[in-house]
């Protein structure tokens, strides 16, 4: 590595290129690339919509002929498989004349696995991998945390979100929800859909307020989720071509997604909380009391308090207007 | 008022002062008193235990000769009423010989409502009181909350407290609450208990849990609020002789005291609200998930989500170890 922490800055742009991507590049990762020379960006690349083109060939193609001795950042080791959709980025960095990739993480598909990096070895290309606690590393799984969940359990990374009063309802008794919380923190719950796939309901929301679950925020409209029910019975009105229904929480491994979006309501949180596939906790908290309403999360078969504490891990805080967003980690 | 804020900071310094009387010196305000010469504090008071000595004899007793020719801040205008427990402090200040008063607050008490301050300008002493805007006035505001709402309401400030996880509860289904949040928060609950002179709980809530409602702190033992239990409903057992019985909220106003903390159940706590008789909410959140368990704030009445819009302002916010603490007053 670079002394100065310059190797941990560029690499940290490519972190940043590569959260563009989240939620939108399936079933590839959401890689991010930043090509350097001498101390000049040259090339900046993520993964597109659909995962392809992958972030180096994005980055190769804005550097050019300039590529030749340049330094490569990438958040994930370089493929090294063709493909009838591209030829391997291991092999586009060596045609490009590129002297040293610097990659945060290993690949843990078992088509790459290593071999990304040995390909580049053996065209004479300098690679650093970062150390497995490293900063850089530790940014790679975060950033492209849905597509490592896929690669390691099978099945999308799940993002429960709630939106909820001081006194922790999600509507008054009589079952009105709108609005609890404002418009800052409505806007960003709609960013957080369009770095998802796909976005799940229960039969008793979808029956419900019919919800939309698009992205309704300029530019993004184009990124809105699939739809997906969770009905344990019988047939769901009111589908559209691409929605899905599923029946239980582990049919997401099924799903075309390595980001799932739960938005509710109380009983489909508490079935994906039982069967301990929530990753993630999205919380908006508006300043305001309801009293008596209606819980955001039903029984989920918790035997004693014990047993609750040091699951979640506080990941991020912040204030949207006078709505307070905490987004917890599930603790491994 | 000085040039260069130093009127600010030690008037600052006063309120830090009077802070450390907070739910101690009833029926008297907490009140606190800086005494500075040649920019050097010569006598520091607050308002001891039980109400007497005032702030302003304390200190003036530290400053002893000094205090001739200096400059008194006090957050609130000196007392003008003799009484059995002690001469005005305004003739005290007068007698001492300080040159220059600066008071954060005007008294609502009718027996003094400016005439302290008046008859300090008789004894040709030159006062500064803060305009009602000014950051020192606000602070004093703040830091005598109880006794000012005594005074303009006629009855004790009220803080809910709620200790609660993400998802609002304050109980398994099954009544196990020990313990949601960690012991820093714990330990902030019993300060926050030794700033009141008495905490209330609902029949409920003595019933089952038999609490103690004591101080756990080193040092602040002595500072056990008075206990007072809620019941619209016969006899209440196990009462010590110190303990009182009130049949609903309206009731408060009778107790001997101007900060009262109400600790729950959800009925206690949605009775206070529905009697809009909460002023202030301080709330332990632990970060952990219980589904289906015990609300923490029973119905009160809420019409509509448009209603309950507005009404708490984020006066405090921190982290206690890995639970976090808000701290809301109410808007009036």
């Amino acid at each position: 590595m670079a002394p100065g922490g310059a190797d941990a800055r560029w690499l940290d742009a490519a972190l940043a290129l590569a959260m563009r991507g989240q939620g939108r590049t399936w079933p590839n990762p959401n890689v991010g690339c930043v090509i350097v020379k001498d101390g000049c960006v040259i090339g900046r690349g993520w993964t597109r919509p659909g995962g392809r083109p992958h972030a180096e060939a994005v980055a190769l193609m804005q550097a050019g002929e300039a590529a030749r001795g340049a330094t490569a950042y990438v958040t994930l080791e370089p493929c090294a498989h063709d493909s009838a959709r591209g030829p391997a980025c291991a092999d586009l960095l060596a045609a490009a004349g590129v002297a040293r990739v610097v990659s945060a993480l290993t690949d843990p598909d078992p088509r790459t696995a290593g071999r990304g990096h040995d390909r580049l070895r053996a065209a004479g290309i300098a690679v650093d991998v970062c150390a497995a606690e490293a900063g850089g590393a530790a940014g790679a799984r975060r950033a492209m945390a849905g597509w490592l969940t896929r690669q390691q359990h099978g099945r999308p990374r799940v993002t429960l979100k709630l939106g909820l009063s001081l006194d922790g309802c999600i509507a008054l008794a009589n079952g009105e929800s709108r609005w609890i919380t404002g418009p800052e923190a409505r806007a960003h719950a709609h960013l957080e859909r369009s770095r998802h796939e796909a976005i799940l309901v229960g039969r008793g929301t979808w029956d419900a307020d019919r919800p939309r679950l698009d992205v309704r925020l300029p530019g993004l409209e184009r990124f809105a989720p699939a739809r997906i029910v969770m009905s344990a019975r019988g047939a769901v009105d009111r589908l559209g071509p691409d929605d899905r229904v599923i029946a239980a929480p582990d049919a997401i491994a099924g799903l075309p997604c390595d980001n799932l979006l739960v938005e509710g309501g109380a009983g489909t949180a508490a079935a994906f909380l039982a069967a301990d596939l929530v990753d993630r906790l999205v919380i908006y908290r508006a300043p305001l009391l309801i009293g008596g309403g209606r819980g955001a999360v039903g029984g989920f078969g918790l035997a004693d308090l014990a047993a609750a504490h040091g699951r979640w891990a506080l990941q991020d805080t912040r204030m949207l207007g006078t709505d307070r967003l905490d987004i917890y980690e599930r603790r491994r």
